[in-house]
Parts: structure tokens; sequence; C-alpha cells
């Protein structure tokens, strides 16, 4: 049957979830190809997302030696006055590197890339605009991963050197000194802080009361109380109403003559050297000619699929995401009907929770059932890594969930400070909590904030989903010194605890 | 019973082991001395050795940005010209932190701090010698946690300026441009590959054919052939046998005007300015007078114990300790009469694997048996962190103890410059292997040689040791971009060549 086709597979954008799905697929004997509109692999995670805001992460906190400054003291710099030269030209290098270990594993897989803009013509026709001149190939399955660009108001004049959106923060043409964040999401917490590290004055606006309110309440609390202990100006509940640009008053400091204004619902005024706009993602389906298989993007571009990643036809596409909560459920629960079976789609396109970690293991999941190999449901639980600094990762559930469902739990902290990794690493306000079920004595939760959080959380995710128990990490020896040290001091602190109840 | 006794536990020695006995018996609401005889707690461990070479590694990679080489060319540095001064101020402060944060412990869980050189004196009598003057007390169980120190042959002639041995690494006067390492045991290896990071030019023997014989043989080739690419010479399978200081000839550089010479037994003749001799170490029981309790410590200072770790009669201390090969059975596995019921002892004092995480596993366990709670054994397989440049650490079964035993498996490797985060780190040796039973799918052995390496087997080790198999790894989500990403990236190597079988 699949002779009929020019390939088995057609995967329309080479990011995480793009590349897993063709690399599945073509690993399990099939004839793959992959649509790329850009230049090189690797989607918004490699190009201006994930990857280039975290290889900026690291250029800042070793250039600054941010981290040691509680060994070396406060004004402790290992580079003066960095400029973002400084900063990209390790930022390229690194994209660099990862577009080729991309490219290497895609041909290495033999899957074949074509370079262009895919639109979908029919159940299993593509059509690819290479500027010039169309192609067209067909394919018994099509997989959209397109992702997401950044959601531009009409009303905001972005110049991309004092009005910027994320993908324009690694080519500012210079570091600000002030700059207003709106947006507390991951993305704008994440920039909001690394800037701060770097010594620029950073104002965070955000409309709901806090932070990534995903988090469990203790951390999110944590992270707020550290960020406003290194300078950071949290407005949080307050709605940007007008952002424009203005001439700099005489007596105001700006490099370039220019400020941004941002006026506030409740009638404040922010003015800064620059400002980073991060609300909103929008999918990157406007290209995609979906109503020719009669699918609709919502109004945010995104598609919506079932828990076999197949696109679901418009009539469920108003199915609620992920009403589980945010900690699972990654799709919907939904065991809704396809709107064709042979168009799935994962990644960012598909909206929460929009992490290339979690885009991965949907194209890698897509491609198994797309050729009848076993596959599983996505986990119920899976991790969130957010790189702020400090960095901050969870698996599993809350505290507020747990008490919502009257799910009883202890918990049990240990501090990077009473540890001898984190004095190593001078790291003070570092933190690991376990949340336990008092009966069964299962692991509900892991939650941390701090140096290495996004590796040390997979140390208890192991244990949670593999039904260990807080006495797991009492009976274990762990290396020293070890941040992993905290889950035998925070399981000793648990267990003491439900000792006394 | 006990209300005879002044103390119901009395632990001499406050290095790992004698802190988590105390602690632990503290906990169950005994009366715990600590007999320390130096001014401050924490053994070797916190004060010359585990913690000074940690915090010296921390400031050595910082220092010399010696992990962003890669990413900022050969040449780059942070600091030119390091000094011993700018090495040691920080080694100062974190040891200055470890020992507060220990005192602070055992203060707060009520457990006695008696200054002194403790001496025992028949089954609960312990003599401690304040200099000038002793005291006596009693108690229902001694512990012995006295550790280890270096061992000095009398023909070297130490002066802790050229010839040094390890609890002198930290107060040399200045830097060598030149240094023989003998030993390559875990002390002589760190030491060894951190001087080499601070362009110390390093040779260093040993007796035996390859570095740390009980790593992976993969993992050894790895670590030899990274410390000989970075400059280092190995002189393997060699002896010393004669060591002493030379005038520096005219035509040498030498800042001090000295030379140390080493004769191979092979004939050749090694020169440096500075030697580091780093073979054996020796327990430190020759004032404990265990005669008085019918004890004998071997010929290297050390006591044997039983599973339970209370301390073997003279007739039963010749057994084999670890007979079934390094990663497992830390203990004897006899189930030998103890020479007194009411002592204990553990860590280095007792021998392998002489590391402060299993001492510390060691005290609480034998804290737990003395008192009669629930005293699980110690575990089959605990891990191995080896602090060198590159860090290395190990968990499980090794390739050649799997053949040896004729268990099957299949391998699976991934290397750090395929994984985004190894490329954000600049690690471009860094590498992750999974040895994995072809049948049961069950992980052998985890082995990690690269930044990070000791934090990361932990992951593995969960899985390992709660029964998960590969599949775990396959079937998880990490966080992007991590290490932890190897487990997944190595899983599938080694199920797709499963596959191929």
């Amino acid at each position: 049957m699949s002779e009929t086709y020019d390939y088995d597979l057609c995967v329309i954008g080479s990011g995480p979830a793009g590349q897993k799905c063709a690399v599945q697929a073509a690993k399990l004997g099939k004839r793959v190809c992959i649509i790329e509109r850009k230049e090189v692999v690797g989607g918004v995670a490699i190009n201006t997302g994930t990857i280039p805001s975290k290889a900026l992460r690291e250029a800042i906190l070793h250039l600054t030696g941010f981290g040691e400054r509680s060994i070396f003291g406060a004004s402790y710099q290992v580079k003066k006055d960095i400029t973002i030269q400084d900063l990209s030209s390790w930022c390229q290098h690194i994209i660099r590197n990862e577009v080729d270990v991309v490219a290497a594993q895609l041909t290495r897989n033999d899957v074949e890339i074509i370079h262009g803009e895919g639109a979908i013509d029919g159940p299993h026709r593509v059509r690819i605009s290479h500027g010039s001149r169309d192609t067209e190939i067909t394919a018994q399955f099509i997989y959209i991963a397109t992702g997401t660009r950044p959601a531009r108001p009409d009303n905001v004049a972005f110049d991309q050197e004092h009005l910027v959106d994320a993908d324009g923060m690694l080519t500012m043409p210079r570091l600000p000194r002030t700059m207003i964040v709106v947006g507390g999401g991951v993305i704008g917490t994440e920039y909001a802080s690394m800037m701060q590290a770097l010594g620029v004055k950073v104002t965070l606006v955000e409309g709901r009361d806090g932070l990534l309110d995903f988090l469990d309440p203790e951390i999110q609390e944590a992270l707020q109380y550290h960020l406003r202990q290194h300078g950071m100006t949290l407005r949080m509940g307050e709605k940007v109403v007008k952002i424009e640009m203005i001439d700099a008053p005489p007596n105001a400091r700006s490099s370039t003559g220019k400020l941004v204004e941002a006026m506030l619902e409740s009638g404040k005024t922010l003015r800064a050297e620059s400002l980073l706009y991060a609300i909103g993602r929008q999918g990157a389906t406007r290209a995609l000619n979906l109503a020719s298989v009669g699918i609709e993007a919502d109004r945010r571009g995104r598609v919506r699929v079932n828990n076999r990643f197949q696109v679901l036809a418009p009539a469920n596409a108003g199915l609620t995401v992920g009403a589980g909560g945010p900690t699972h459920g990654a799709v919907p629960d939904a065991d809704a009907p396809a709107a064709d079976g042979h168009i799935y789609a994962g990644g960012d396109v598909i909206g929460f929770p929009a992490l290339a970690s979690t885009a991965m293991e949907q194209g890698r999941l897509a491609a198994c059932h797309m050729f009848g190999i076993g596959c599983q449901s996505f986990p119920e639980h899976f991790p969130f890594g957010i790189y702020a600094v400090p960095e901050i990762s969870m698996v599993g559930w809350t505290e507020q969930q747990l008490t919502e469902q009257d799910v009883p739990f202890e918990s049990g902290v240990a501090r990077y400070r009473e540890i001898a990794r984190g004095q190593l690493l001078g790291d003070e306000d570092g933190m690991l909590k376990l949340l336990v079920h008092p009966d069964t004595r299962l692991i509900l939760g892991v939650h941390c904030i701090g140096n290495g959080a996004t590796e040390l959380i997979h140390i208890g995710q192991a244990v949670m989903l593999l039904k260990g128990t807080i006495d797991y990490f009492i009976s274990t020896v762990f290396n020293y010194p070890t941040l992993a040290e905290c889950y035998k001091v925070a399981a000793l602190n648990a267990v003491n605890k439900l000792a006394h109840m």
C-alpha cells in the first residue's frame, strides 16, 4: 500500500517533535522526508528559542560569575563590560553545533530534508514552495510540527532594538541598562532573570497574581523572593494597555535618545531603554492550508489532537486540553475521532505544555502509532524545567493540587546550604522538596529550585514513576558531595515529621 | 540498663561515619557523645580530604575556565597566574562553612562534643586525653570512626613543600611548574588531574597496569586517554624505589633551587619541582588501645567488622573483605561473631570502599543495629564518585565483572557531544554507558565520565535498584536540555542493538 506514495511519512517542521517523529519512523525502516522552511534545521528550539536562551544563560552565568558571588564577594565578575557580542558569539557557536548534530542525525537515518514552505493539499499530498517554484510530494502519513511564533499585537511597534519579542532577544544591537518585560510566563521569567543577572534593571509585568502559576506555591514564592532580592521589580496583577516609544527626556539616561513607555491599566507608567514583549505565542499554521483536509486551527493558530496525536476534526477541537491539571494530561484525555487518521501533529503547535522535552516524546509516540508498533500512552507525569536564574524544576503534584483533591501529604525539605555540594556551588538559596503520601509513603511530587534543578529532578521522577517510597532515599547511598544528597536529607525530614504524627 | 552508663553511645571521631552514627542515635532519643581530637569537627573528609579537594577542584575549574575552553578557545582562562592563595582562600571558606554545618547538626541533636584524644579502656569505658589532663566516660556502645592518615614511608623526607602527602596539598607554599604523583588510586588521580588542569606538568606513576582498576574498562581507557590528551605523562606498571631531593642543575627551572628525583625500578629517573606521595592510607587506631578489649588492627591499622558493623575478634579478622568484587560487599559477607557486641566501627578505618558517602550509611546502620530498630543491610550496589578532571561515577557491575561471571549483557552509549546540554557545557568528551540484561532488560550497571557524572549516576541507580528496565528511560520525558537525556539516548542505543540480535 505504501508503495503508491513517495514517502511513508512527511514531517512538516524540523523542531524537536518533527525530528524525533522522523527519526523514529526511519528507524522502523520507513521512507521519511522532513520539510523545513528555514535554511537550517532545528526549528525555534535550536535557532531562536530553547537552545539560544540556554546558551545565553550559560554565558551570562559564566561571564558574570553569578554563582560564585557568595564566595568571591558580591562585586565578583569574570568579565567587566559584557557586550552583546560576547554573548552572541557563544550562542552562535552552540547553535551551529546543535544544527550540525540534528542534521547529522537526520542524514544518518536517511531522512530526506526538503527546504521550502510546506502546505497540505489533500489527505496525502504536500506542496512545497521553494520561493520561485513549487514541488509536490505524496505520503501515507503527514506530521504537523510547525511550532509557534511570537504573538505580535498590531499596536506594538516592534523595532527589535528597543521593542523586542523573544526571537529578537539574541540580536539586540546592545545591552540596555533598563528593561521592561511584559509577561511572566516561562519565556518572560527566564529572560527577565537572565537580564537581571547581567546587571540590567528589570521590571516584570504579569497579569496574574504570580509568576508561573503551575509551580508549587512554596517554590513560586521562593522564586519571586529571590528575583526581588536580586533587585527585580515585580508588578503582578497588572495589565499593559499601551506601549509606545518616546524621546528620552533631557535628564533621562538612554544610549539611543529613545525610551519605551508602558502604560498600565492601574494608571502606572513604566519607562525603560527596552521592552521585551513575551505574552503568548501563535501556532505557525497559517500557510499550512489546513482547510484542504477539513481541519481548523483555533484562534491562536493551534490544532487539537487526540491521545494518539491524531489531529481532531473541528467538531471535537473544542475539547478542553489537559483538564486534569497542568502536570498530567499533555493531550486531551478524549479518545476522540480524528479528522483524518493519517494526519498527526505534535510539539508547540498543539499547545500545552509546549516544551521541547515533551515535543520529542510526542513525536516518537506519533511515529510508533502510525506504524503500529507498541505505543505507550504519554506519561502521566512529565517534568517541567524552567531555566530562570535560579533554575526550577518539578514533577508530579503540587501542594495546592493535592490539597484541592483532598489527598493527604507530608513534605520534606532539604536546603542546598546544608549540603556540602550546595556550599561548593555557593548556592545559598537552593532547596528540594518532596511530597509524600503519609500512608503509602509513595512520592507524590518533587519540587526543586536552585543550581542543577532540571537535572536533579530526574532522580525523584524515577523513584516516583517506579513506585519507590520515601524509604528508597533513606537507604540509598549518594555520592558525596552531590546535590543528589538533598533527596536523603529531604526524605529524613519527611520521615521525622511522619514519625511524630 | 543504660542508666548505669554516662552515655548510651560514645563515638570516637567526627568524620562522616561518626557524625551520622551519632545523629541517628540521638534521633532515637539516646544520650550520645562524640570525641574529636582536632579543634574542629568533620574529620579528614571536611578538613583535609574530600571537601577541600573538591573545593580546590571547583576553584580550579572555575578560575581556569577549563570547561569553557572548547567554546572560548584553548587559551581561554578566567584568571591569569593563579596562586595557591587564590585556591586556598576559596577552600578555607568552604571548610569553615562545612564545619559550622556539621557542628550545628550535632548540637541541634544534643550530641555532646568532647575535644581530646579518645582511647578505649575496657568494654564500656573511654579515656579522653585533653593534653595535660585525662577524663573518663562510660557508654553502653562504642563506635570507632577514627579514619585514616596518609601512609608516610620512613625513607621519604616529606617537607610539605617539595615532597607532600595528600594532607599537604592544600598548604603547599606555591604552585609548582612540574609534579610527580606517585599512586594512581582515587586520591592520586584526582589531584594529578586537577594540577594538570591548572597547567602543572604532571607525571603519574602507578604500579598496576591502569588507573582506578575497579572502573569499567571502557571508562578507565577514556580517563587515561583524556589525561594524556591534556598532556599528562602516565607511567603504568612502574614502581618507585627511591625518592630524594636534589639541588637543581644549573639549566633546570626550579623556583626554589631544589628538585625532587624519583627512581623507578625499571631504571627511569623522573625529576620535578614537587612530588605528591599518594599511596596507601593508614588506619588511625594506634592511640585507641584496642588491646584493652581484645581487638587487633591489621598491619595497615584497620579493624574488621561483620555485616552489622560490629568489630570482629582477631580470630575472624582475617576474613576476606568484599570477596564478591568491589561494587558490592562493603563489609565481609561473613556473619562472624564480634569481639565485643558493644563495639562497632565504620568509615575509612574499616577499609574498602573508604568513601565519605558509604561511611555515612555505615554510621547510620550501626546506630540502628545498636538500638534494635529495623536495620536494613548495606545496599548491594552503591555508587562510586571520582572527582577527577574529567569526573567519573559508576554504580553496579562493570563489563569485565559481568563477563567473568558469564552474565550476558548489551551496552548502550550516549556521548555528551550529541546532547544539547553537553554542547552547552562545552564537554566534548563525556559519555554515559548503560549495561543491560538482554532477556530481563534490567539495568546491570551505569558508567559515566564527564561533567556532572557524580550527580547523573543517581538516576540510573534509582532505576537499577527499583528494578526498572531499560524501557523506563525510553518512555520517560527528560527536561531539555539536560545531561539526563543521555539516559534516553543510551537506552535507545541499547534497545536498537537488542532488536538486531
